[in-house]
């Protein structure tokens, strides 16, 4: 199982500072970090960008891999920010975070990752942004992307379908919970191909919650989620025990040959 | 999920020393601990019971439920000691462990569920004993089971099927470890029953390897099993971390509604 860290948040007042300051330390540390907790892929969310897209998604890719040999992941909505942070990374080459099938969106993003030939995080909302009540629901958006992203030119190996994992808190979280679960069960078979996964698990325990309890239960979710043949996870790799989780149950995926030494 | 403990075992020599002795203090004193931890069922595990069956089953029995008011699970492949502690248990009820194909094994045990009406856990077990080596020949064995247990009188609602956790330290572990998460998945629909499952976790991390491994293994794989529809476990409640993830992995996978307190 892949690992994505999504610990540079714009939201972090220490991402933002040094955004402002144009100070890459703290980017730098971040990523160094990631990377030593066993991250493959440093997701850098970047937000809307008002200001300066092109320089500041630029700046962000620039100080994440000076500090990490690692490919990065663009989370922002702005299509500018999205080039400017495709032609800084290395080789051109960064995962598209993402698209979906909300019309400004898919127009924007779409045509920039099959140009680049980046891999791309398809998000399974309904067309007005909403999350689908159900794993029919979040099917029926990803035969849809899958159409789109494939005649839009997107290899159908290079997405990542993200069946967008709830609050617990929210009144139907749990419940939603499972239907995460069945989408990623029913992917494959419902596609007719071997559609890759990606689940945001931080998601999951959004709001207010003791710390342990929330690694508890992400831990809990992803191993239920790689059960059912995920292929990446984002996560919070200052999370250790979650990211330990993931290692423990890329294991028993895997079905490799066993040794206490390769946890 | 139902979480049974397996913490009384006669191989531990404080278990085997009470039992000489006719102490009841370690086993009333490791119920108290099991049921604090949050077992539902206490399992016996007596083993052979050479010398003494009847006694020594009926002193395990009421020691266990002295000191936690919760059924216990009769753990033994000796028929008499299997009489001897159904009438020693509250209400003349226990679950059964366990029968499988094997002939010696099923003609002893089987009366025995049948007549008293009790839980009865089911290896999936080949008739020599070995173990399959993938989901089909467990599957085909559960068919078997199933047939021959109703047949003997067994309601198909008192079996618990145990698909054999194989430890990860034998050659092809790992891929037995996924060959036990099919058969979870796919026993409902290949009896075409709602069948019972049950897994003895402690089996995956059997042998020499570091207790922090140990937990986060049983815990991914536990969590894995969960997202499978497992119904119960039989694990080491000495492990609390493996508790509390049984405890998440339950809330996830009942799909009530979320409160923090309930884990």
């Amino acid at each position: 199982m892949l690992i994505l860290s999504d610990i540079i948040r714009v939201t972090k007042s220490s991402v933002a500072g040094a955004i402002l300051r144009r100070d890459p330390a703290p980017i730098r540390e971040m990523a160094e970090r990631a990377r030593a907790a066993g991250a493959n892929v440093i997701d850098i969310n970047a937000g809307p960008l008002s200001r300066d897209p092109q320089g500041t998604m630029s700046f962000l890719v620039r100080a994440v891999e000076d500090a990490a040999p690692l490919p990065v992941c663009l989370d922002t909505a702005n299509p500018v920010a999205m080039e400017a942070g495709l032609a800084a990374a290395r080789n051109g080459r960064a995962v598209v975070n993402g698209v979906s099938l909300e019309p400004a969106k898919f127009d924007a993003i779409a045509p920039i990752a099959a140009r680049h030939g980046a891999l791309v995080v398809a998000y399974l909302l309904r067309a007005d942004g909403l999350v689908p009540p159900d794993a029919a629901g979040r099917l029926a958006a990803a035969a849809e992307l899958f159409a789109r992203l494939t005649d839009a030119g997107v290899a159908p190996e290079r997405i990542l379908f993200d069946p967008v994992c709830p609050p617990l808190i929210w009144q139907d979280g749990p419940a939603q919970a499972r239907e995460v679960l069945e989408t990623v069960r029913l992917l494959p078979e419902v596609l007719g191909y071997p559609a890759r996964t990606l689940v945001g698990l931080s998601n999951l325990t959004t709001g207010a919650g003791p710390r342990d309890k929330k690694i508890l239960l992400q831990s809990a979710f992803l191993s239920m989620l790689a059960a059912q043949g995920l292929t990446a996870v984002l996560l919070d790799t200052d999370l250790t025990p979650v990211v330990q989780a993931a290692r423990a149950a890329s294991l028993l995926q895997s079905g490799s040959v066993f040794c206490w030494e390769s946890l």
